[in-house]
């Protein structure tokens, strides 16, 4: 592209309209628009969760580091006031890195690009050997519950290509990470490996919970690389390979203190009525969880800092929220609405940010249907930014408020990029645009700011 | 994000609705979107273009092999006929590395990230040293005019980040690159600088085509990146510099052959009319040209592939267009249509991807009300591919069939990132999505599906 006549005609015609609908809403939306665009700190903020922080999955040394750093950024930013909750988190780690091989038939070994799942008791300290049972599916599983005993069972579930939106295929493909060890065990399985949840074909393990179903032995679970299932999937088809080793030192450790982090700025008029706007400040432990989730987190405080960079003062209470514990166990979302229910406060609005730093496309909302008609009606005053209002939304950590009739809600960015990374070691600071990050930032901003003023 | 099942329910609705809307078009449109998305080649042929071509500006030998390379991969995927339009293009060279320093008051010297901005003449040998006069924008150089003589000027106008459409802030600020040399030179300067036309704070510098105007002497011209670009300013206005030392080796060396490279599936109904889809194979000299504009050829090739490998016979001719020539000269596009003028062809369409090969937005429409209405007719169809259909639309090589009455359209991705590797070192074929560049090339393909069958 070098000619620029042709979209400055374009464009031209936009500035007008927009110049002629301005009202005082609009005018506040820009004003929110331009302040993050020119000189939002949301990037900065993410580079130093993610490069002077780093994995801070909860309960480890640098999940209570991401506490302390994200508190004083918040105090720094001018909140009226931020506190922690505290929050007893399961403490699951690692223990060191994996291993895992394809026996070959001719005697040679070839290594597989492993991870243990999240929340996966390890093996024992040899590792374990078996016979490999691939299945597609659940109904094979089924199907040939009889040859299970005593073997690994390989889930090869592709993330499918063809839904446009990725997180259709995440939730039809993630059965297989969180239930699938459990399903395995039923039949005696004494592991199991998963295709790794990717968009694409790559090198990168991803992890993410499991979760054991108390009925059944707690056999080791790992994923491996869609590059490296593929080639097991082939190996096992053309009789080269029929067995598998893998070890992993993982384990849970117990529980341990942590915390939420609450940055707040009091409501003028109702300081009583609470909306949240939040991220999660735990992250695996393979990376620096740049887009999982330190942008729902850097975007959520930039909602505190624009506010007080502008002297914007909330008629309602608005607070910035740092959920604890997300990725595997859910404890500090849980642990918010428990003392939400006790606090005599009213929570009007919940607002998370956990798909990624990527341009924001929607904003969905869930609500009586009054509430999502009045979320509607703002519709116009998003066109300039490329956002729609559309119904559905929520998040894992504000999920539990639902019960007391809180309006939730999501920033929806483009998904396409998101299941590169998730839960990679490629989910680092130098996969997120400044620009994208930072129009997800205006936008929550502005969504907050209308809330504030108007209620739902 | 590790909860999975909010969003299942949120698009286990979406699928449903899909299911039972389901008629003719919207199957043929999922069709394409299946294949594409499981097993498009435009992923790994823009590999090819970017590592086994590379840089490939027009004239140069890596752009006649560009030529050859795409030809045969439209032959391969069975285009009924492949040909080559013959076209003159200027020939410009950088000539080896630029190097531009600040000449520092104390004595020293600090290097720039430089480049020669397209079509520029070079410095003498042994390079240009003056005084820097820092304008802002046009009118401070219309204000200052009587101090510019002898000396280099150096236009620090920044892309705009507060537009939200990042185009608009290219052609804002673009002019700077385009007119700056010539009006500069109009008043005594020898040399001209250009902040990089990029969004953000980078190191790159970013090049792009400049037009002298013959009233004025060709002064060479360069541009630094958007980084040293604020150093130079603060070291002007902080009096630690005063001078800059440039020196370029580029020029144009004359005219010489090359081709538009055309791919064709023959209309079963009615061949003589022609709907074409394009991108420009040229790209500057700095990278790979992977964004700017690869994708664009590869997306427009695809469009062939689909339909051969769908058996879909078009009832209008299709054309897969690769346009010689859009970054310094437009001649490919200006042959093109000469041609068309002169074959009895009726031109009823043309769609042109040259914005990057980033998640497809929307389909801009220039044309007659009536065209643009029966287009917007089929928004509903695009609606699960998250496109939208607007009004404006067009692209610099299709640019000149418009007198001949052709509906000009455009394919709009997501802008955000764009600029930060247009033009630069960083367009390179790690930057595309294989997902977003498909999505893309599944957009296009059902937009040319739709006219090849209804017309427009």
């Amino acid at each position: 592209m070098s000619m620029i006549n042709k979209f400055s005609a374009v464009f031209a015609g936009l500035l007008f309209s927009f110049g002629v609908s301005a009202q005082s809403d609009s005018v506040m939306l820009k004003k929110i628009s331009d302040d993050i665009l020119t000189r939002g700190a949301a990037y900065e903020n993410l580079r130093f969760i993610c490069k002077k922080i780093g994995p801070r999955l909860s309960g480890s040394a640098n999940g209570a580091k991401a506490v302390n750093e994200t508190a004083r950024m918040m105090r720094e930013m001018g909140a009226d006031t931020v506190y922690l909750q505290e929050v007893m988190v399961p403490k699951w780690e690692r223990g060191g890195k994996e291993k895992a091989e394809m026996i070959m038939t001719n005697g040679k070994k070839m290594g597989l690009n492993v991870v243990a799942l999240g929340n996966s008791e390890g093996t024992p300290s040899s590792g374990i050997r078996a016979e490999v049972i691939e299945v597609k599916n659940f109904d094979e599983l089924e199907r040939m519950k009889d040859q299970v005993k005593g073997k690994i069972v390989f889930y090869n579930y592709p993330m499918n290509p063809t839904f446009v939106r990725t997180f259709m295929a995440y939730g039809d493909a993630g059965r297989y990470r969180g239930q699938g060890p459990s399903r395995a065990a039923k039949y005696g399985a004494i592991g199991v490996i998963v295709r790794s949840l990717a968009s694409n074909p790559d090198d990168f393990p991803h992890t993410g919970a499991m979760n054991y179903n108390d009925s059944f032995p707690k056999i080791p679970a790992v994923a491996i690389s869609t590059n490296d299932a593929d080639k097991l999937s082939n190996a096992l088809t053309q009789k080269q390979a029929s067995q598998v080793y893998f070890k992993t030192n993982c384990g849970m450790k117990g529980e341990v203190l942590s915390h939420n982090v609450v940055g707040e700025i009091r409501g003028s008029e109702m300081p009583n009525e609470v909306l949240t706007v939040g991220g999660h400040l735990d992250s695996w432990d393979l990376a620096e969880g740049a887009n999982d989730d330190g942008s729902g987190c850097v975007q959520s405080m930039e909602v505190i800092r624009v506010f007080k960079a502008l002297g914007i003062r909330p008629k309602r209470t608005v607070r910035a929220v740092m959920f604890q514990n997300e990725e595997n166990g859910l404890r500090g979302g849980t642990k918010y609405a428990e003392l939400a229910k006790t606090d005599g406060k009213k929570y009007v609005f919940a607002l998370e940010s956990d798909a990624g730093g990527f341009t924001p496309r929607g904003i969905g909302v869930t609500g009586t249907a009054e509430q999502k008609a009045k979320a509607m009606g703002w519709a116009s005053l998003f066109e300039p930014y490329d956002v729609k209002i559309t119904e559905g939304g929520g998040g894992a950590d504000i999920g539990p408020l639902r019960t007391m009739g809180t309006v939730l809600s999501s920033l929806n960015p483009d998904s396409q990029r998101y299941f590169d990374i998730h839960h990679a070691a490629t989910d680092v600071f130098e996969a997120v645009s400044r620009r994208e990050l930072h129009l997800g930032a205006v936008v929550m901003s502005q969504m907050i700011w209308l809330v504030s003023e108007y209620g739902l």
